[in-house]
């Protein structure tokens, strides 16, 4: 589950998960960065300001996030896909191709690190949840204000041309593989979305043999 | 600087950087991992047990050890290196060519992304001290005896043909970039290997236009 912040994607990977469950597929949620409790340290080390003051450098966080990535693979990714079960991740490769590559990082770099990463383990569907990020930052400031005023992430600060870029890239991701990525309007309320995303979901899950209504 | 642990490379370190001070060359001196406060989060993640008991997959500690690489070169190394100051470092990339290496990870991942994070970062000259891991990790259990029996890091406990590969790592990529690799045997007392590393290094000094003695 793709897509910038504030587009939905827990809220849909929690009600889509549900949703499988009450079909009988055995599913596992999990999200990157933060999917282990070594991972959950180099969240931190990434969303939270250090008391120093230093930032990371662009390669040095791209590094993080796939250093993320690659311990989430092994430790637990590859492990509940060798026993059969599902995976629903929120946030994966595509995001850390459009946040990283908006941020100045080269397509070759990302494909060089991206590959040596990943290696066979890429996702077989992706959803993109798609809305204006002037409205989904929105949501992102009334879901903070509503939790004590905090804002949950250093991402929330950038700039909305910022997230005008990252939305771009994920958008030229999904042209570029039609196959793979499900490109779902994400502007509508949560029941909306979740039957867009099922209406795309099941008939592909019922190609694939799966047991769904 | 490099070379196994008990080598005496922070020794060696320490005694160069005097004498290039004696000699009126500004000299900076630092270590990796961990040659920033942001880098030393990343040192304490790589070397210091976890709670939950999960440890790094190989993969993941590469990323980690190429992540604490691009924020020092960034932050600390290339800002020296601009204003003219000589920049000596106690390991560098060459410790993750052998050590990582050395637990199986492959030539050509370590090329592809140690480019990325290089660049034109590569160093001008690397003194690779060379001796037994018998009688350096005997170094070592003494040093750590000394200090309250704690063991420093954990690559410590790793067994001795390990580091034994990561030795002979070393030696072959000493031999395949004799320009950039001094080897120095570091298995007699310090004063002597000062001198000899002096030795090598003080004619080269000399024709880099530099005022040595």
């Amino acid at each position: 589950m793709e897509g910038i912040e504030g587009s939905g994607k827990s809220t849909q990977i929690r009600r889509l998960a549900a949703r499988l469950n009450r079909c009988g597929i055995p599913v596992e949620v999990s999200k990157e960065p933060g999917g282990t409790p070594l991972c959950k340290e180099i969240r931190r080390l990434l969303l939270e300001p250090h008391a120093s003051g230093e930032t990371w450098s662009p390669k040095a966080e791209l590094l993080l996030f796939y250093a993320d990535r690659a311990q989430h693979l092994a430790e637990f990714v590859a492990p509940a896909l060798e026993e059969g079960r599902m995976v629903l991740l929120d946030r994966f490769d595509d995001s850390t191709r459009a946040y990283q590559g908006a941020q100045g990082i080269g397509d070759a770099v990302l494909d060089r690190i991206g590959e040596v990463v990943l290696g066979r383990l890429k996702p077989n569907l992706t959803i993109l949840l798609d809305m204006d990020p002037t409205a989904s930052l929105d949501r992102v400031e009334q879901r903070n204000a509503a939790t004590s005023g905090f804002r949950e992430t250093r991402f929330d600060e950038e700039h909305l041309d910022f997230h005008r870029r990252v939305r771009s890239r994920f958008l030229a991701i999904a042209q570029k593989e039609p196959q793979r990525v499900v490109v779902v309007p994400a502007q509508d309320g949560p029941d909306a979305v979740e039957e867009a995303i099922w209406n795309r979901l099941a008939p592909l899950l019922r190609t694939a043999g799966l047991p769904v209504e």
